[in-house]
């Protein structure tokens, strides 16, 4: 297990904005994160109901090049978050404004590209803890600010989807539920995720890659029962190009993964965009609550 | 009436982008406009139901600082168009890319910014034609390339409220419903609308104010009765400052415009933003499409 020695203390919070939608409120908050030495973003939905008593957290982790602010603008997430009385918590997608040599180079290494891993290799290992921060950091600054049930799940897309499946497959029990739409279900054997690892963990000899692939991963759970939902479009460009292999999971399931239930659905046409996240999150987050809201 | 002496010829279109949503497509398209001179851009989502016969199709008007993304991206609108089955329209703001000067020193005037008028002052007038653009150039753009019913209803935001209002006023009949979010709505008495008249038609006691500002053209309308529905959020701080006053709107009706049936429906809280929109999209479409589908 991935446990931090000991969890990192709650940030303050500063509250960036405060938009109501759907009869709840969206707002960005800033805070110091002493995990990843900078001061970070991230979103929160608070339904409706949150009025009235805590809520189970259903965390979105988001793709390359975003930023927090994609999936609240984009997705259209309120609407299903409000109809079913789950907070939705989105964070960054790597440090910022650190500067880095080499972090800002290209659009899917260093800055909106922190592949949720905890950086073993110079210059990255100082800052790029993005696993600890989300699973740690992140989830006692939500626990210790806002009114929440202990119910929580995570879900993400791309390179977030990889980082949904990682999180949940690296700390059993953690996550209730996780989904993922056009993960990099393989990055080990994927162009974007061999240049991602070789950066932030060195070497594939000697980095331990398999420690952060869910196709991978998948082999060696032994926590509770997990059901993964992936989702799949079809017209995929990242897809058509093999950066995202949602297949080679299914096979790792089949191969040995009994704890594990996979349901892959592909969607015909629907390409890696947020118009596609829009057309099928309500799906995602009624099949989450379904689990987060169950006695 | 603002009929124009001949309808310009509906133009080729170069499609930009196409992607599907909702099970439909969301497609941005440019094409040469011969009104306004330039290059435009403009968004159509065609619902799923579009595959098998002709459909209504509702335009969209955006507000200051927008292009023809804002709503694509923001609004979600499509989910509700696939519900109700019609097609979106959304055009961009203004003229771009003409380098007139003093066009983009303000993001309140000229670029971004056309407020749906026909300018008659220099050096606006030759291309600043967003009326005739929007109700005859892309009109004709659309009937000439797609498969529509004919039956068509418009809707806006802010400076594309008071557009929309103002194009269903001048053109009695040619749009079967309008609505608005937080509209400009009596342009001769707020700083937006007297600072954008008086740049594209002159001084008020000489430009005709009154013929671009729907308080004062609900008093004269004479076409078949229009109902009106006006959405305003309570929390909208251009309407706290006095830039939006639909209240004046409300008494205009009552003083004297007996084929008009104003709704004006006050939402606690929302503010100016597509945060707003996205919540109450929804009940628009859903009452366009009542009319639009009426047989």
């Amino acid at each position: 297990m991935h446990r931090m020695a000991a969890l990192p203390p709650a940030s303050v919070l500063t509250q960036l904005s405060a938009n109501k939608v759907f009869g709840g409120y969206q707002k960005i908050f800033s805070h110091e994160s002493s995990v990843l030495g900078c001061t970070m973003k991230f979103g929160v939905y608070f339904p409706p109901q949150y009025e009235d008593k805590p809520l189970p957290v259903i965390f979105w982790l988001s793709g390359l090049t975003c930023s927090e602010a994609n999936f609240i603008e984009k997705s259209g997430a309120q609407r299903y978050a409000a109809e079913h009385g789950v907070i939705l918590v989105n964070p960054d997608t790597s440090p910022r404004n650190l500067n880095i040599d080499g972090d800002s180079k290209d659009w899917d290494f260093g800055v909106g590209a922190g592949f949720y891993v905890n950086a073993t290799q110079e210059p990255w290992k100082t800052n790029y803890q993005m696993f600890n921060y989300v699973n740690y950091e992140l989830h006692s600054t939500v626990a210790d600010n806002f009114q929440v049930t202990g119910a929580q799940s995570i879900m993400g897309h791309s390179m977030g989807g990889h980082g949904a499946l990682v999180c949940a497959l690296k700390l059993p029990g953690l996550y209730k539920a996780v989904s993922a739409f056009a993960p990099i279900s393989n990055p080990i054997n994927c162009p974007w995720g061999q240049k991602a690892f070789s950066g932030y963990l060195g070497p594939m000899e000697t980095g331990n890659w398999e420690e952060w692939d869910a196709s991978k991963l998948v082999k060696k759970y032994n926590g509770p029962p997990l059901p993964i939902f992936v989702d799949q479009g079809t017209g995929d460009k990242f897809y058509k190009e093999g950066q995202l292999l949602p297949e080679n999971l299914v096979v790792a399931c089949k191969d040995g993964a009994n704890l594990i239930n996979l349901v892959l659905e592909m969607r015909d046409s629907y390409d890696h965009s947020y118009y596609y996240i829009s057309s099928f999150i309500g799906d995602h987050i009624k099949r989450h609550a379904t689990i987060l809201n169950a006695k």
